[in-house]
């Protein structure tokens, strides 16, 4: 078992990472001192196979959860969910005290952390990702929220979790598209801040790919390390924090062109970054190997690396982008790879490169 | 012109208050180095009135204002309405160094500040109150939010505003009912913070409702000033910020089952103080004569003192309680004063002794 800190002051928090460590969700909420009723937010795939290890664990120590299933799936992360959550919760007299559990992946933790950010404003929540994208880096942050029909993440708030409860033995049953898209989250932590843990994956790709322990503890901490110190830096994304995006700025808006329902949000990102990488190449110096290396190893992990867009696709695309949270005076602002383990971020790109990039 | 500071570290603003201080807004919206891309958000009653001068006070000063206008009415403050408006900031290419600006009652402020405080996870907002109660209430301290069903501002977020500008001149054409609702709140900050200023409205009551200017900026002034103290001690309310709902546990019970159309805001909270002294009087040692002062002048301003209440509703209305964002452990706690100046808070009641408060 492992423990990350993320140190942010009386907001400071741990990520604990092993497995079966959902058993100790009930004591560790006891030692938080939250009220007895609470709510297990979770999803209609994870539900079924891991709320009863929660639920138990939480009534053992005399908690009192009601379960809130959601339909899986990112259409959930949209705004009808949340306000029936809210019902919910309001039905189950939830009080300032209470907390909230985001049982499962990404949208499970954005859509049930956004409703613990504001129901009352602002009760407290944990964490038990069981995707490896969430536990690597949708659950660590304390960034929530939902989708608009105009772009994804439009709305939310900044709220951090208590505890974060990374439980490896959930990994075991999850399809191995959705391993592989988290995998893009993780080699993107080697990209932007440590070159050492980049060539460390391209070493051990093949055992993290086979779901090995040792290896899978191992990357789960460290990106989850790389993650809490930019985050300390930066809360709530003023500066630094923004190269947590790279790739993110056309992954999101490939996203939302394709309906949320073509590419899981990791592949999205996959090609965004290797979209990212041609552009620092060209804009940021970007070594031409470097640039491959990235490419091969999302290739490797059977990411996909090109968006094949018509050109069409290619203007509803750069359209889409303009309504990104990181637009800032019109202009798109994008992370840019000075070497493998070093970005630079809001940097202004002509969308003729963009373009150019995206056909390459 | 006079100005209050709000002191919270990097979250500080001012509160300006004078008449016609609107047609600084764009001004002071520049040197406050926002995008110059923004939305005035206002509702049907006001807008008409006052967006014009604020538009122009806006675009004099190069910024680029969308006019969004909300029903007015307590209906507006619900999740229908925050997601129209949101889908409208898209519309708008909002940035997230736009900002909005709330001009308007309680409701535009509580809704605007929370579409503020969670579009794109946070953009600046400015409050332009232009009713009393929203001037020397809600529009200080970043409490922004909105009604489910079950109760008042369950759902909302605390977000700062950047600046508040108080302008007297809008209180001119308030309609009488609202102008003395909006003389609840200022009464309850004699009552729990400052019993100097509670012999002073008594003295000066009649020419606070003829509304005349100097008692109006000198009230209005004093109460920001009490407010910005307490919040400034506690901007989350986790212990002292509480004396800021001496009437509410009450009243917005009766708000709720009086489906929010019977009463307005501060005619509620009039009978939830005058509720709230009768329980002081048992519990809390408040001097019987004391007691009567506080019923007396909420009296003499033309507010309701008791809701006279069938059985049905006063169950109703302890049921609506327990939903309360106040409750811990299941109890409802109150706000009770000890002299008229000082209160205690987080007093656990006995149902039997509000039910006998209420029959007085």
């Amino acid at each position: 078992m492992r423990t990350v800190k993320v140190p942010l002051g009386t907001r400071s928090y741990s990520i604990v990472i092993g497995r079966r460590v959902v058993d100790r969700l009930g004591r560790a909420c006891m030692k938080l001192g939250f009220a007895p009723r609470c709510a297990v937010v979770t999803d209609s795939q994870v539900g079924p196979r891991h709320a009863p290890r929660a639920l138990t664990s939480l009534r053992k120590s005399g908690f009192e959860p009601a379960l809130l299933t959601i339909p899986s799936g990112e259409t959930s992360k949209c705004l009808a969910q949340v306000e029936s959550l809210y019902h919910e919760l309001a039905r189950f007299r939830l009080e300032r005290r209470s907390f909230i559990v985001a049982l499962g992946g990404g949208v499970v933790g954005d859509v049930a952390g956004f409703v613990a950010g504001t129901y009352l404003r602002g009760i407290p929540f944990v964490q038990v990702p069981t995707t490896l994208l969430a536990q690597v880096d949708s659950s660590v942050g304390g960034k929530t929220g939902v989708n608009l029909p105009a772009g994804k993440n439009l709305v939310g708030v900044f709220h951090q979790p208590r505890l974060v409860l990374c439980d490896l033995a959930t990994l075991d049953t999850l399809p191995e598209r959705e391993f592989r898209a988290g995998v893009a989250e993780v080699i993107k932590y080697g990209i932007i801040r440590d070159a050492a843990f980049f060539a460390q994956l391209e070493t051990d790709l093949d055992r993290l790919l086979a779901r090995e322990e040792a290896t899978l503890g191992a990357v789960v901490a460290r990106s989850c390390e790389i993650k809490a110190e930019v985050v300390a830096q930066d809360e709530t994304e003023s500066g630094l924090r923004a190269i947590l995006n790279f790739g993110h700025t056309i992954g999101h808006a490939l996203e939302a062109i394709s309906g949320y329902d073509r590419y899981l949000h990791g592949e999205a990102i996959a090609i965004g970054q290797v979209a990212a990488a041609r552009l620092s190449v060209r804009l940021a110096g970007l070594a031409e190997a470097d640039c491959e290396r990235i490419r091969a190893l999302f290739a490797r992990a059977g990411l996909p690396t090109d968006a094949r867009l018509t050109g069409a696709e290619k203007k509803s695309l750069l359209k889409a982008m303009q309504l990104d949270k990181k637009v800032s005076g019109g202009r798109v602002k994008f992370v840019l790879a000075e070497t493998i383990g070093r970005v630079r971020w809001g940097v202004a790109v002509p969308e003729k490169a963009i373009q150019e990039a995206l056909a390459d």
